[in-house]
């Protein structure tokens, strides 16, 4: 028993760790929730068509919920920062709390980078019912583009670890669909074919 | 923009950090989820009771989950030690979870120590349908019964931090209801009696 040790889980702060809670069963095998992962690069438009999905989603009398990386990081990975490790637990995280809402009914959509294609694949295994989505665009577009300067002050040296800059991003081998964010598919249109494909894949019906 | 310090949630790992995404919206104010918060000194079955709440609550044709000390440790909060500041954050992060359950339809059952109240008190707010259960015993009861060896371990000094005896517990003022776990009472009964107040508060229906 590692009782010193930070972070180790230890007995006595539950009395029956095999309890099922936690995203190891599946209580519902008729659930018809699932999650949406967008991947991609800073400033791809992940969360831009979160919104967009979460709100035709909802519009067809879905149950949403948008796992955004800001968002998490505040109130679930707070305390983690940008190293390996760090992202693959943020993403370890948010594919637990996927898990939790997809075997309930509920649509996931998580608008997180999650650079490494471990963590994307380990997200896949947990889940089950996972439509990995490749925000994709050349990083010279999104350098230039740089809405908010990110890009230029990680090429300052003045943002640490910055995925495609200083920090690998493995871009998905076999997603679901990719989208180019390049300025060549406006967000409308990517989240029509998100649509089409999930339809395609029989998470969605015609109704 | 605090870039270099860990944990600080950074531009440019989302685009838009006013998403709804996290437990701040209701997306569904028709939501028939709530949730259920054991809380209580090691050893007092907040476990026990959960799995059986889990098992009567789904034969009911109700969604469950149980969020579980240990299991929450190894998935949601590894990494955070036992330190006032980091149960508290372990229990502001199984909130969390539970909100986003809760809103969904979904009874949350949160199964954890939580020592302190104004980590219970927040986690009430932030969920809204909450129902908080004491599970009390005296520890003297606890200690004796002492069926891991903890608490016997814990006054020997080699766990730091045990609450109840090296670290504050503090006592729900006002819980919607108090499981006395001192032998007195089977878990079933106190089960029983959960149900009873689910009913009494109209979380549950009679059909």
């Amino acid at each position: 028993m590692d009782t010193g040790q930070t972070g180790t889980p230890r007995p006595g702060e539950s009395d029956h760790p095999h309890l099922s809670g936690g995203a190891g069963t599946d209580p519902d095998d008729q659930s018809g929730g699932f999650t949406i992962w967008l991947t991609g690069l800073s400033g791809t438009g992940k969360s831009t068509i979160a919104s967009i999905l979460e709100t035709r989603l909802r519009g067809r009398g879905l149950k949403v919920e948008v796992l955004d990386g800001d968002v998490v990081r505040t109130n679930l990975t707070q305390g983690l920062g940008f190293s390996k490790q760090d992202r693959e637990t943020n993403v370890r995280r948010v594919a637990w709390v996927c898990a939790l809402l997809s075997r309930n009914d509920v649509v996931a959509i998580a608008a997180v980078i999650s650079p490494y294609r471990s963590g994307r694949d380990e997200a896949r295994h947990r889940i089950g019912r996972f439509v990995e989505i490749h925000m994709d665009a050349p990083l010279h577009v999104l350098e230039e583009r740089d809405v908010k300067g990110l890009y230029r002050r990680a090429r300052a040296g003045e943002i640490p670890d910055f995925t495609g800059v200083t920090d690998d991003y493995e871009p998905p081998l076999d997603p679901e669909l990719t989208c180019l964010s390049d300025g060549g598919e406006a967000p409308d249109v990517s989240a029509d074919r998100i649509l089409a494909k999930l339809h395609a894949l029989g998470y969605l019906t015609s109704a």
